[in-house]
């Protein structure tokens, strides 16, 4: 039996990203049969072991631990200091990206089928002078066709364009990035075991546009897309009015609404799963999920963080790395 | 006793607007002490009544019958076909703009405090060669501020812009038209009977521009808006990030967000309050309800279209019309 291999990183050591990673690895949930490689820090894992009660002792990962499922962990030196303060924080911040740039190395080397990862503070990775603002914009330094998708029981969301100013987010609706935006969907999400299969598309404009009446990127730009896909065999259909399209798809597991910028689509994402969706980044070789969550700081440190993101950020990367073992 | 005087139009005569329209006045509903005025044609009403097994023979309506509560008719005539057509049609369409335009005539003149309007067809308006999109479009050509805006008991919603391109709407997010937006909504909606008293912001750009790294509006106009609008006493906030400020006031009763376009507002809005709100007009000297869904053509004649957001639709012009008398 070959079994995925999954990384999962520690996150910032001062906020609830160890904690929720020992809880989901170690506690009672019930998670895919996976090689789990743990990025993090032997001296941190122990002490929030610790703290929460749990007797956790992961094996040094090792290429040759490749075939049997259990949880490994990969020592990573840490910067950080112990305790770590329960704020955004230099060293914090320069440990949680190498637990992550460790994670990120392997799944670009082909030792690992999916990575997620624990919250980290991108004010923290700021003041370590990391120049990424986050785990999205580290990956599309590899691969420019990343994709940002948001997925919940109720909802599926993925975005054309991410963290980019709304002007500039209008100039990214073009044809030719719309179907390689379609392509990517099809090929990644669809690829996921009871994952949408159909994708439907908003328009950019009030009422799509309604005809040419309201704006012409529908016409000019989103409906020849659309055209282009459907000539290919994609399930893609629109551009449907922005404000009832996520209506169509909600409680709809096969369905994903395909997105033009960041807030069309989250807007509705978070009215319907605040803080208890799940992240994904699509377009990459593997695939990398997280917990729609931050760092918590104001929780951190009291064990009373809910694990259940994550473990759902988990059980998602299992079934996306289901198709490829 | 003075009761305020409400008009309420019939609508399309091929949808749903009688019907709603007469189970809402003649039916078991608690609607506020008022003098209603029905905008509609005599046969109609009568057929309508008829079908529906109401006994309801309002009094024609006259300048003298301004001060006790009851049911009054103004009889418009109406070039719409008998049966009138469950579908897009030239005539129903001019019957329709007829009662609208009998009921705000008698708005704008004073002899109303508010009206509440049954769906119209906008392409049946267009086949009658009306020049104006819907209800808002004609108050905007007499009150160029005027304000679409969004009420459910979860969500309350109000619009800087509507029916406008993307691309266009971005261009109104200045400073002085933000300014007169706040002052108009702290003024119009702030005078309903528990209505809103605070006002949420949303940025324009993903996470309300992250201090400028993702767009410049937020800092050039609309903090100094809100700034401003704060100078004078109004009880606004943000800019909030888009995709949580709907969440901050889901289920507030005293809160409304201020959204500076469409999708932004009505993503929102339709995912809390899907063709169960109610639609207000804002910024002008009266006020304009309606419910907030169309024609219905695919059920209308049956008898089986639900009154209830028509119902609200009047009740909110009471709580509007309270305060005026």
């Amino acid at each position: 039996m070959t079994v995925p291999r999954i990384g999962v990183t520690l996150g910032d050591p001062g906020g609830v990203g160890p904690e929720i990673v020992l809880k989901a690895l170690a506690g009672d949930y019930t998670l895919p049969k996976a090689v789990y490689v743990l990025f993090g820090n032997s001296h941190i894992v122990a002490g929030t072991a610790r703290a929460l009660g749990f007797r956790f002792g992961p094996e040094a990962w090792g290429p040759e631990k490749g075939g049997e499922p259990g949880i490994f962990l990969s020592d990573i030196p840490s910067p950080a200091d112990d305790p770590a303060p329960a704020r955004p924080d230099g060293k914090s911040g320069e440990a949680s990206f190498r637990f992550f740039e460790a994670a990120a190395d392997a799944a670009r080397s082909g030792s690992l089928d999916a990575v997620v990862t624990a919250p980290v503070s991108k004010t923290a990775w700021k003041l370590a002078g990391i120049p990424w603002r986050g785990h999205t914009e580290y990956l599309e330094s590899f691969y420019p066709g990343a994709i940002m998708s948001f997925w919940s029981e109720k909802l599926k969301v993925a975005l054309l364009s991410h963290h980019l100013p709304l002007r500039e987010a209008l100039g990214r609706v073009r044809r030719d990035a719309l179907l390689d935006f379609f392509r990517a969907l099809s090929r990644d999400a669809g690829r996921v075991r009871g994952g949408p299969r159909e994708f439907l598309v908003p328009g950019l404009n009030p009422h799509a546009g309604e005809g040419g009446l309201l704006g012409a990127e529908e016409e000019g730009e989103v409906r020849p897309a659309i055209e282009a896909a459907r000539a290919e065999g994609l399930n893609i259909s629109g551009p449907y009015p922005p404000d009832t399209v996520f209506r169509l798809a909600l409680g709809r597991p096969d369905v994903m609404v395909a997105a033009l910028y960041h807030d069309q689509g989250l807007v509705a994402f978070k009215l319907e799963a605040f803080e208890s969706g799940v992240n994904a980044t699509l377009g990459l070789p593997f695939v990398r999920t997280s917990p729609d969550h931050g760092t918590a700081f104001d929780i951190a440190g009291r064990g009373v963080a809910s694990p259940l993101s994550m473990v759902e950020a988990i059980r998602l990367a299992g079934r996306f790395s289901a198709s490829v073992s």
